[in-house]
């Protein structure tokens, strides 16, 4: 039997034992994933150096080997996010919705886990915790599948997270599982591994994600590309305005929820651009602007077809002038993808049309796009964020983790 | 473009139309889909009667050809289903959530129809109506993949439903597509539309759905088989475990809700199991037993490994006794298919096990498996039961075809 189906299986079986857990036994269990973390830093963090070693021998960039290093406070982070984990309610058992039909049976749709989750991300040795302890607590067993150039940093934070649950003595450690085998084939086989795997949720690049949406035949979790807009409508504020639009853009370039276009109605701009424009300079920003946006700052570089449709991740932002909240929300609905839009105005009818007509999984109203996030949304974790429309879309904390079950009580009834 | 292509791009741009109307406006151009059915239900007769025509040259069964076939009684059927479903409430808007954070932000969940779900089908027509009704109840377009054999009733269902939708002029008529190519590799080609469709609900048999399910990159609402058992416990009612075991197998035999396997507590089978026995040849239902069911009623067949594993879809049951709730539940787990279970007992702490530990859609005390069903669950309709954990799982009614969106009202907030 190869490694990754030996795994899946014992995974499964391990799911049966995890499902029926109270909230007590399951926090009991992660309490000494914290521990041991704790206890074991320096076995990590030699682990995680021979990765640092082999990443510099092959060159990777500053940037991978910064995400790929644990330090003494790192594995302190990991070990708090565990006891964050803790503190969160726990949702199975909850009930979604009860009914009593006119025959007297009883019916409760009640939150259950998902079962085994197949997890497929990128050389960041967070996750590896991260996602063990978020399934753990949502009563699924988890299979592992994450970068070779981490292989040495997840074995031995996976051998820490099952000397963890040995002590606890709760959940069966077989519910925490690596794929050692980091092929490319062995993780195409993991995509179609229905019979095992409830649900694949791929974290990392655009590409690591649409291989997995393309090639799976396992459901996935979708999270994706943030193509976001900013709209500044006729009545907005300016003050409000500029800051939105600066902090959406740059308070944190790098992310999904950051801003990439800026739309601005003309009659706002007439008045207001130049201090916007002003203002993102000051924090760097280059802008690509259409030719209204060019004959206030010439200094801009023209925006061309391809600057509609980037996602930048960086200090740079496509401005366009446009003549009404239905010009912006065709433009965001032709370039767009569907994650966080905003639109700064004060009047109502704009606002309404644009929180209704803009698809997307958070349309904002005098906000920054980037609340679009478990923490912020109060969820205390998150798994990700769904660009897909089905299960969870949006923000995923826990219950993205869970799915349901109806349970009926009866007196003897039967189909007549 | 072809037609595949051309029809999913029409289906998305009406789909962003349909998904602002109201309630009302939705179910002004249903109501006119009902009407036009009734006045157009000779020529729908007529074109059905190609089918049917093409159907007995090409010698396919009379189980097939009655699928097939529409009289002037099932028009009226049909129209009567619009009906039903213009009666139902529109999940569409309903807020599923609300909560406002410390910043003040104010945060709601809404939801949103789900934007253009692919419906694969075999030959029955029903489902177009059903179907398309269905998607644009909750504001979604749909884009039809039906049977060959079917087309000429499909062709002419389609078309009467656009002509509804032209005389009503809200939702527009590209909001339903009949795709005509029906060929092996079109229908792979929309396994993959993953840009155009949001979701692909394939209804018909096990082997269209293991194919949808294995090679769609769309993600799919997946329905399935029902391995479904009865346990009668040791303190189960005589009367009442031989009514709905009885039930659960014969009221329906062909449909995935129905009993395939009896599983009997030897204390209560005792003094019991010959009153069952009986009663199930009475109803004229195959017995294939374990050697304790051969002992008591020796005309049975000997059961071997492939009856527990079976759905027989007919007037045949498996029958095994066991020694505890527990050893049910193993069995359960092992061959179930995890869509209804039973469990017949006045034993409180082997009915809470039982309801826990059994992994399935929908887990039920003292009443038949044939309840898991949208109607019964007094959804109003039914698209289908879901056996799959992600989105929604068990019988699906309109909410199932939704999707949701936060909407977020701020005054000003960015993030610090």
């Amino acid at each position: 039997m190869s490694e990754l189906i030996e795994k899946a299986k014992q995974a499964q079986q391990a799911s049966k034992q995890l499902a029926i857990l109270t909230t007590e036994e399951k926090n009991r269990a992660l309490k000494q994933i914290a521990d041991q973390l704790l206890v074991e830093r320096t076995y990590l963090i030699e682990e995680n150096q021979k990765d640092i070693e082999a990443g510099q021998r092959a060159g990777i960039s500053q940037t991978l080997l910064d995400r790929l290093l644990l330090t003494d406070e790192r594995v302190q982070a990991m070990a708090e996010g565990v006891e964050q984990v803790i503190a969160l309610d726990d949702p199975i058992g909850d009930q979604i919705d009860e009914f009593t039909r006119p025959n007297g049976l009883n019916i409760r749709q009640v939150r259950v886990p998902l079962g085994v989750i197949g997890m497929i991300y990128e050389a960041r040795p967070n996750v590896t915790v991260d996602a063990s302890v978020l399934c753990l607590k949502s009563g699924n067993a988890v299979l592992l599948r994450g970068s070779s150039s981490a292989l040495h940093s997840n074995k031995a934070l996976v051998s820490v997270i099952h000397r963890g649950l040995e002590a606890a003595n709760v959940i069966p450690k077989d519910a925490v599982q690596l794929l050692e085998d980091t092929s490319r084939e062995t993780a195409k086989e993991m995509f179609k591994l229905n019979d095992y795997l409830d649900v694949l949720i791929p974290r990392g690049g655009a590409n690591l994600i649409q291989s997995v949406v393309k090639e799976a035949s396992v459901p996935v979790l979708e999270t994706g590309v943030g193509n976001c807009h900013v709209y500044i409508d006729e009545s907005a504020d300016p003050e409000m305005a500029v800051a939105i639009a600066v902090n959406a853009k740059t308070q944190r370039p790098s992310v999904c929820n950051a801003a990439e276009t800026i739309l601005v109605h003309s009659a706002w701009a007439k008045e207001h651009v130049s201090k916007l424009i002003e203002e993102l300079r000051i924090k760097e920003v280059q802008i690509a602007g259409d030719e209204q946006i060019k004959a206030v700052a010439p200094f801009v570089k023209p925006a061309d077809e391809s600057d509609w449709g980037t996602e930048y991740l960086d200090l740079q932002v496509a401005m366009k002038i446009v003549n009404s909240v239905d010009e912006a929300i065709a433009h965001i609905d032709r370039y767009g993808s569907k994650h966080s839009e905003a639109i700064v105005s004060e009047t109502d009818a704009n606002v309404r049309k644009f929180l209704t007509n803009v698809d997307a999984t958070t349309v904002y109203h005098n906000a920054s796009t980037r609340f679009t996030d478990g923490f912020e949304f109060g969820f205390g974790a998150e798994i990700g964020i769904s660009t897909q429309k089905l299960h969870a879309r949006g923000p995923m904390g826990l219950r993205a983790l869970t799915s349901s079950k109806y349970v009926v009580h009866g007196t003897g009834q039967i189909k007549k």
